[in-house]
């Protein structure tokens, strides 16, 4: 079964480029309402994610509460709590799931790094629920 | 199956009272490092579950950046973008399944509303992960 089932492709998903600065993390984030994003460079290689918690600890440590102010600091500045590791776009349901247990979705990168999108851990337990059910059902479980 | 199984029990998971501050809320998320926690009442009810991005978002629409004035907002006057429903303990593994598709853990309440605890995500996966290799096997799929 290929993963790019599962996938929600780049042209969904909010994502930062690693020039940007924190206000513009807030704003992103703000509007799009994740709590957590990729960060991309300018050739389109996944380089981590960050999150609400990330941008909450910056703020509070620099004891920033000005946009003006944040427009100062550049994304790649702050500290990233979690890591959030891609997966090939050719990794099976297995490497997907592995990954799934530790982060809140997974970044799918193809043969050159290039970021192509995320599966969401909302996506897998759907897919599991559903597989369960049919594997359950088949086996007279 | 139980899904008392899978319950992270109330004594290892950080929570607050209603009746505690957003300073209060900042210490105790930034020590604990969670970054979603719920809240009780004061006689062990459950009331709602309260996030980092809550916690920034009101931060940045109050122009909180010290730590005196976060002691003078209540967090339940913070709003709180996503809903986070308790389940029932007696409830079945479709019911939490269902639940942890739209939510990052499941508070687990009992008879009387009481918090008992949370079932995350990751331990939902991991279950999913070995009940479908166990399925398939069976199955010989």
């Amino acid at each position: 079964m290929n993963i790019l089932f599962f996938l929600t492709p780049k042209n969904e998903v909010a994502y930062l480029f690693e020039d940007e600065t924190l206000r513009q993390a807030l704003e992103k984030m703000e509007f799009r309402k994740f709590s957590c994003i990729p960060i991309l460079s300018r050739d389109g290689k996944y380089t981590g994610t960050i999150s609400e918690g990330d941008l909450l600890w910056a703020m509070k440590r620099m004891s920033i509460s000005d946009m003006k102010d944040a427009e100062n600091v550049s994304i790649m500045t702050i500290l990233r709590r979690a890591t959030f590791k891609p997966v090939h776009v050719d990794s099976n349901i297995e490497d997907l799931l592995d990954r799934a247990i530790n982060q809140n979705f997974v970044p799918v990168v193809d043969d050159k790094g290039s970021f192509i999108g995320i599966i969401t851990r909302k996506v897998i337990i759907k897919y599991c629920y559903s597989e369960m059910k049919r594997l359950s059902a088949l086996k007279g479980e």
